[in-house]
């Protein structure tokens, strides 16, 4: 596999030039004057560097090796475990933490990039702090200022990692479903009873502690997600000074086997009566999860375009090497036996299709975390209302287009190499394998698909679409040879809005029967948007870099060869729930 | 996993039904009286008894154990070389060969679907004695008399097996790089000397001696593709009488580490002066192999068609059994914890689809089939040649269109489980990984593109295409509801094979930039074909049989969900090749 080069000149465009992020930052209170541009360069180059050194070389190693079970506890494979004091140390785990707590208080627009960075490095290992991030974050939305004061500092330093555990046999989406129980313990704590599956970073040899954060059902709780709490359960109980007391009464079943992510530790738990500590009001377990969720679910989205920037970047390196065959027209290398397979015009489509949905992603991503930030931190509530209107909106977008963008383009990087691809030696399989569960945890892509057509534009009444769709149609102007594909998808998007708003309201399988390719159409027309803001920006700078001229070719091929898949997907959405249910019973 | 149910009610309909092959059969000297209804029915449902009980059980431990290699030679994971011997003592591996040496001599049509049941049940197994097949139909269209004699029986009766040995480190997609030297020995057979790489079946413990045909270069070959020639080496000499003598000088060097189809021994090969004998005529080795080709990517494209068999049978078990959530509109189980999944209208979408590309494709690959027996066997030459020129169109649509569709159905299939078809357990992630070399090996899906756009479109001028969409066309007046989509469909097809061949003549560089595309609307203009011929049919038998309702539902979903890809195809298509190359050089 190619050595991994981290797209800081890409990274630096779409937040400096495209998204003009650090005048957001100057503009808010708590990172005016502690956050500009250099800095944020330099955040980006030090992660950058020790992604490419400490982690991409184990990728492949730690996929070969996996994490073994093993009776005293989970062994990570050879060179995690230092990997993550290596990653600890730097900061890294706590680099959007509460300053209060000894975070470092990085806006999610930086964080964002650090885990591309991450994720593309090594997709396995990320999972361990982005895990230990999001238990965090939850706690210090959620949790009491005792427990914020003894985790928090600990989980920032990287000292011990956090767990997020919601998932039973049989409660995956529907969390309604949950059994486990609490009962209370008469001083304040509770007594955890139950099994979980699937719970990332469970169990492992990381660090000495892990702080899980799991929903259970307490005695008197209503049936159903409104009789859900959420509490906070430490695998080695924690005295009030911090230091480590009995063994909690949690231990890890099983690991499961899986199609990839190996190195990262899925494990089935179990707790016979753990101590645990409620995190939040009684029953409202869900609503403190949805807390970390837009933050976890962008994160998710952001794991499928890191794998496909990865597999690009392999993808491009054979295709410019490998010699086969001669070039349409006539050899480009008469030299040599035969020509690099660049120079196929279908090599060539895959590659800048990889490109394009990879660029693309990149810009989307970034542009949702600069709305996570301003609506934590902007000081005007209407632009807080209205980044948070965005971030309800284009969160289940972010989830589900770049994850399944991330396993078509991670596919296309396999093909490019033919049977080389298939093999493991060079690395495009173990992408394939590892991108393909960004489509299906923290909530599948179906469900997201749901959440955007369900409840943030049927149930809404399109009020957050109709906002985003004029901040897309403001940039037609200025849109150029990009303005009438542009409008037109717009426009598009504007109809299939209404018509599915209308019939939603009828007939609520109507929503579930469109929201998949409603998605679609949503990502492609916002990367549309994206991609025609970018290339204005490289046409006035064009003569400059030669960066500029392949945005601009790259957003040219976007609007020829990918932006028509809205059609396709316009049509079949248009024909409705009718025949999916008017069908006999036996069919399905 | 769900047990696997062979779908013969579906092969009787697309055999019986729509394609009346035993009518054909009737009509053909070679097999008319020896091969009726009853027979073919018979000859399935034997076929599936076995796969169901026997090879089915094997596919996940054999990809669980994978094949070992060991200095005394190659081991099959356990139960394979039992179920072998199974699978060669019912005549299976000589389905189709030659009676004259001990072949059953079955038509493709019926030998196809056998494939799909073999493949459906284990895939990795399959390729053994498909392999074995393949090398027995080039040996016996090239070989001379004597080396048939010897060979044939034991390769039809499964005694040996076979293995085609193409693909060097430097020579994949383009075979005229191959350096693999044959030297002439003075007694009629020659002295290989080189390596080959993916070698299926190479080297195993299933028989105990393996055919391998494989191509080399001549003292005196010319370069390139011209040069080539095709040499019979034995692992074992083979003595007058049949009986085993030395060992050649050949040895599997390592088995390659694969994504998938990990009980399929896939060899690194070293030739160190092996004995080899010529097969037909120096320097004709690729066209030799063409004589299988067409069989071989027929019979890939069946492994795609099969794997998205099975991922649906399962995800269709699952989707009735597995309680998540409520139905929208209203419990539809309102006494269980909650309602089955398949309520949801987005998994019925994902199950349809699935149902709707398996059954469109069996119609196909049976079609294809059809015609590669017409194109062997009819006594009248017009006859013969048409079905060979309609073989020649749709091979690598075949090819390419069904293990496309293929990973489609497999990725469907691994979504409808959530984290459930994320583990190895369930299955469904080994077929998502097994599927996906069925798009790289025996000619990328790619190279079939180019095949179908520029050897049989633009560099043939459109005849071999006109008379085919001709056909097509005939069954308009009886298409019904589907004739407005169906001449759509058609019209947009004849207009883009124009332009391609416009275009396609004035700039090679036209046809591959199209080519992948184009590939995929021939193939789901091929499948509306087909679907609304299934429909006229299940129309007039609605009332006989739910399997009519449910297929005239299926081909309403294909319809109005699935053609309309191909707006979005032909509109990418249209674009042309200036996106790909009026590009910087660095941009690729």
């Amino acid at each position: 596999m190619a050595d991994y080069q981290a797209p800081l000149r890409d990274m630096r465009f779409v937040l400096e030039e495209l998204l003009d992020v650090p005048a957001q930052w100057a503009a808010l209170p708590r990172l005016a004057g502690s956050l500009d541009a250099d800095i944020a360069r330099a955040v980006l180059e030090e992660a950058a560097r020790l992604c490419a050194q400490r982690l991409a070389p184990l990728n492949r190693s730690g996929d070969e090796e996996g994490c073994q079970w093993r009776a005293e506890g989970v062994a990570t494979p050879a060179g995690f475990a230092a990997a993550w004091r290596a990653w600890a140390e730097g900061g890294w785990v706590g680099l959007s933490g509460e300053a209060e707590h000894g975070g470092l208080g990085m806006p999610k627009a930086l964080a964002a990039q650090v885990e591309e960075l991450l994720n593309a490095a090594n997709l396995s290992f990320a999972l361990y702090p982005m895990l230990s991030a999001g238990a965090a974050l939850t706690l210090a939305a959620h949790a009491d200022a005792t427990l914020r004061a003894l985790y928090l500092p600990r989980l920032y330093r990287g000292e011990w990692a956090g767990a997020m555990c919601l998932t039973e046999p049989q409660a995956g989406t529907d969390l309604g479903l949950i059994r486990t129980r609490a009962e209370p313990d008469g001083d304040g704590s509770y007594r955890i009873f139950g099994g979980k599956i699937f719970i990332t970073g469970g169990e492992h040899d990381l660090t000495p502690n892990i702080v899980h954060l799991l929903l259970a059902r307490l005695p008197d709780a209503p049936p159903g997600s409104k009789g859900v709490s959420l509490f906070l359960v430490p695998k080695f109980l924690v005295e009030a000074d911090g230091s480590l007391g009995a063994r909690n009464a949690m231990s890890c079943g099983a690991l499961e086997h899986k199609m990839g992510i190996k190195a990262s530790s899925t494990c089935v738990m179990h707790y016979d009566g753990a101590r645990g500590w409620l995190v939040g009001a009684p029953h409202q377990g869900l609503a403190a999860m949805f807390t970390m969720m837009n933050y976890e679910r962008l994160g998710v989205g952001i794991q499928g375009l890191a794998a496909g920037e990865r597999s690009w970047q392999n993808a491009r390196a054979y295709a410019r090497e490998r010699l086969q065959g001669r070039a349409p027209g006539g050899a480009v290398a008469p030299g040599l036996s035969a020509d690099p397979i660049v120079a196929q015009p279908d090599v060539r489509r895959m590659l800048l299709t990889m490109r394009a949905l990879t660029e693309g992603g990149r810009a989307f991503s970034s542009y949702v975390a600069s709305q996570l930030d301003l609506a934590r931190d902007a000081p005007q509530p209407d632009l807080r209302a209205a980044a948070e209107a965005r971030v309800a909106l284009l969160t289940p977008v972010a989830k589900a287009f770049l994850t399944d963008l991330g396993l078509e383009v991670c596919v296309l990087g396999q093909q490019v190499f033919g049977g080389h691809g298939y093999i493991r030696e060079w690395g495009q399989e173990q992408l394939v394998r590892d991108v393909r569960i960004t489509q299906i945890y923290e909530g599948t892509n179906g469900i997201q698909a749901l959440d955007l057509a369900g409840r943030k534009l049927v149930a809404d009444g399109g009020a957050l679409y109709r906002a985003f769709a004029a901040e897309m149609r403001a940039d037609l102007d200025t849109a150029g040879e990009f303005a009438a594909p542009l409008a037109a998808a717009l426009d598009n998007l504007d109809a299939l809005s209404d018509w599915l708003i209308e019939r939603g309201r009828r007939d609520p399988r109507e929503v579930g029967a469109a929201s998949v390719e409603y998605l679609q159409v949503f990502g492609y027309t916002v990367y549309a948007w994206l991609w025609a803001r970018m290339a204005r920006l490289a046409l006035a700078r064009e003569a400059q870099e030669v960066f500029y001229a392949e945005k601009l070719a790259t957003a040219r091929f976007y609007f020829a060869r990918l932006l028509p898949r809205i059609h396709a997907l316009s049509a079949a959405l248009r024909s409705g729930s009718a025949v999916l249910y008017e069908v006999p019973e036996s069919l399905l």
